[in-house]
This record gives C-alpha cells, structure tokens and sequence, in this order.
C-alpha cells in the first residue's frame, strides 16, 4: 500500500468511525419514540451485515504503512477506526520526554451523573503514560499505574499531560495529571512502565528505534 | 413510569445498544470495499439524524423506577444504553461484601495486538471494585486505584473479582483481581473508596441505603 492508498483509507475508514461515534452518544441521550428505535435497530444490522462480509480474524493489531510508521487502529483510547476511542490527539514532546492531550468527554464516559468514569481517566492516563515512556526514548508496558482522585471530573473539555520523572535500566517512572475545563487538577497519576524481554528483543535484533504513534 | 414501561423500555433501547455494539465491533474489522464502507457512512448520518430529533441534555445521569432501583443507563462499564460499555453484568455479594464479572473483551478493548488495553482493564476494575465497597455496605467514591499488570492480558474471556479488605469511618480498602481464560491472574489491584460529604448528608437526610445498580 502507498502512503497515498494508505491516506486515503484512512480519510474513509476514519469517517466512518466518526459517525459511528455521534451515532453511539445520540442513540444514547435520544427520547424519540419507540418504533422510531426499533426501525433504526433493524437498519444498523443491515449495514452490519453488509461490512461484516468481509472482515480481519477476531482483533485488530497494528498496521505498519511504506513509510514505516505506526499507526495503532484499533487502539481503544487513540484508534482511528475505533469507535469507543474518544479518540484522543496526543503529541508526544521528545525534547522533553513527556506527552500532553487536549480532549473532550461526552455522556459516553459517565460513571457518577455528570463525571467522568473515573476508570476513563485511568484508562486516558495509561495511554498518554504509555508515550510519554516512549517520547523520552524508554518506551515500556504497564507495569503498576496508581491514581489519586482529588476531585470528581466534570464531562466536557479536558488537558491531560505527563513526563518521563526517571529512567533507569528498562524500568521508567512517569507521572502525570488530567486537569478540567477550569484548570482544576482532578487526578494525579504515577506509572511504571517496563519494557519487556520479547520486546527489547526485537529492538536489539532491528536496531530500529521504538514504534510510535503517530 | 410503571415497572412494566420501565421494562419495555429497557429491552427497545438495550436492543438498540446491542446492535450498535455489534456494527462498532464490525465496523473496525471490516475491510469491504470503499464505496461500501461510503454508503454505511451516509446510512449511519440518517439514523442519526432520525434519533437526534429529541435528546436529553448532554449528560444521562441515573434513572430511578418506581420500585426504587436505579439503573446506571449511561455508565461507561455497565450501562444498558451505552454501547462503548462492553457491557459488564457485574454480581454484588453483600454477605461477603464484595463483587464479580464474568465478561467478554473485544477488538473493541484493544491495546497491544491480541491484549486488552491496560486501561481498559482498570476501567472495569473500578467499576467492580466500587460496587464492591457498595456490596460491603460501605459505598464511596474511588480516592485511589493502584494497578499491578502482572503479564498481558489476552482479548477474549475474563474474570474479575473484588471484596472488601478493611473499612474504617469513611474509608474502605478493596482489592480485587483479573484472570483470563486460563485463570492466571493478568492484574492485581487495590483501591480506596471514600464516602464524600454530599453523598453522606445525602444519605443521612434520606435514611435509605445507598443506590445500587440492578
């Protein structure tokens, strides 16, 4: 696939699963009447018969286009096909060693009425920790994640951020924080990310640097 | 409303969510051609428009029944109408105080190729691990959430368990677990829940136990 066929499948796929993300948060705050529901039940299986006529084996990976980059589609926080992925936009600073997003949370990630899940947050954070670890060239998996709410997060607009604290050997400590729409800190958050056997690896056999999303 | 409407409306719209949730899992797996994935696309657009037509405002919130139970339609993990929820059908033990899940994780869940996304995994363990604390009689708000990723957790089928450790005043200990499909267990985990000030008053001025999801 050229970067141009590859461009191209993303501007498609990459709509579709946007629509399918306004359909989710409507067909969950509609009122409209019952035979209106059930009518659009009855079209959303057609077109799932009709996409799932041909499909990948049971889950998605990663897709690795000509020009080498990574791009994670089926990632449930950042996936470009995904449709329960908010999805987020995170830049990776590897001057710094550190990653920040800038998101909005609608009504899909409720836990309490009107917050955030707090297990979205920790779920958000992982993600944005996970490169972070890589920005600052000692990518790894989680290995422990703690997380201190200060305060319960309002949905709506949200920043999130976190940087490499320390490395040493394949072990990298992050930390991090999401703040709200008033630059509130709501949680604080503290990681350590390891990068495992099978994985150095393959880096040692492909002197390549890490994969990165991009 | 009466229980019987409650009832009705409870399989018209988690039919809805169901199938959304099926055409979300497709729609990622799918690799029909363009111009099918086109005409999903402008198909999705129409029924959204169809069900947008009358909305609740931006956030769901709880619903109260007749009979006093309350069902959590919006949550992220569990909830009827949510279709990123997967969802969880989670067991409240009140006599040992604590809670279980059997579930099924997806493409949907993806982090690393074939494993559940980390995240994803302490957004289900919150979820269990506070209606644990609610099942021990001790109900709070997550404080703290501490996650040890012993290995990677394979998609697929999990289960999850929580009880309550300690409880002191205001403030419970959960710990809790994951296991995948061979019963080793993927993560392990430990938690602080906290009654907060409005909910206490709340609950005093009421004299009703705390709300439990059904």
């Amino acid at each position: 696939m050229t970067d141009e066929e590859f461009a191209r499948e993303q501007a498609v796929y990459g709509g579709l699963t946007e629509s399918l993300r306004r359909l989710g948060e409507v067909s969950l705050r509609t009122t409209v009447d019952q035979d209106t529901v059930l009518e659009a039940q009855r079209q959303i299986e057609e077109i799932t018969a009709r996409l799932s006529a041909e499909m990948i084996p049971a889950n998605f990976g990663v897709v690795v286009t000509t020009s080498g980059h990574v791009r994670g589609y089926g990632n449930a926080v950042v996936g470009l096909r995904n449709p329960i992925a908010p999805p987020l936009k995170i830049v990776q600073d590897r001057e710094k060693g550190g990653a920040s997003s800038e998101f909005f949370l609608n009504a899909l990630y409720e836990g309490p009425p009107g917050k955030v899940h707090g297990g979205v947050l920790a779920l958000v954070l992982d993600q944005i920790f996970g490169e972070a670890a890589a920005a600052g060239g000692t990518p790894g998996m989680t290995g422990t994640l703690t997380l201190r709410y200060r305060k319960p997060t309002a949905l709506g607009a949200l920043t999130a951020e976190a940087w490499v604290d320390s490395a040493e050997g394949i072990k990298t400590v992050v930390k991090g924080w999401v703040k709200d729409a008033d630059g509130e800190t709501t949680v604080e958050a503290e990681g350590l990310f390891i990068l495992p056997r099978w994985a150095r690896e393959q880096l040692a056999a492909s002197g390549e640097p890490p994969p990165q999303y991009e």
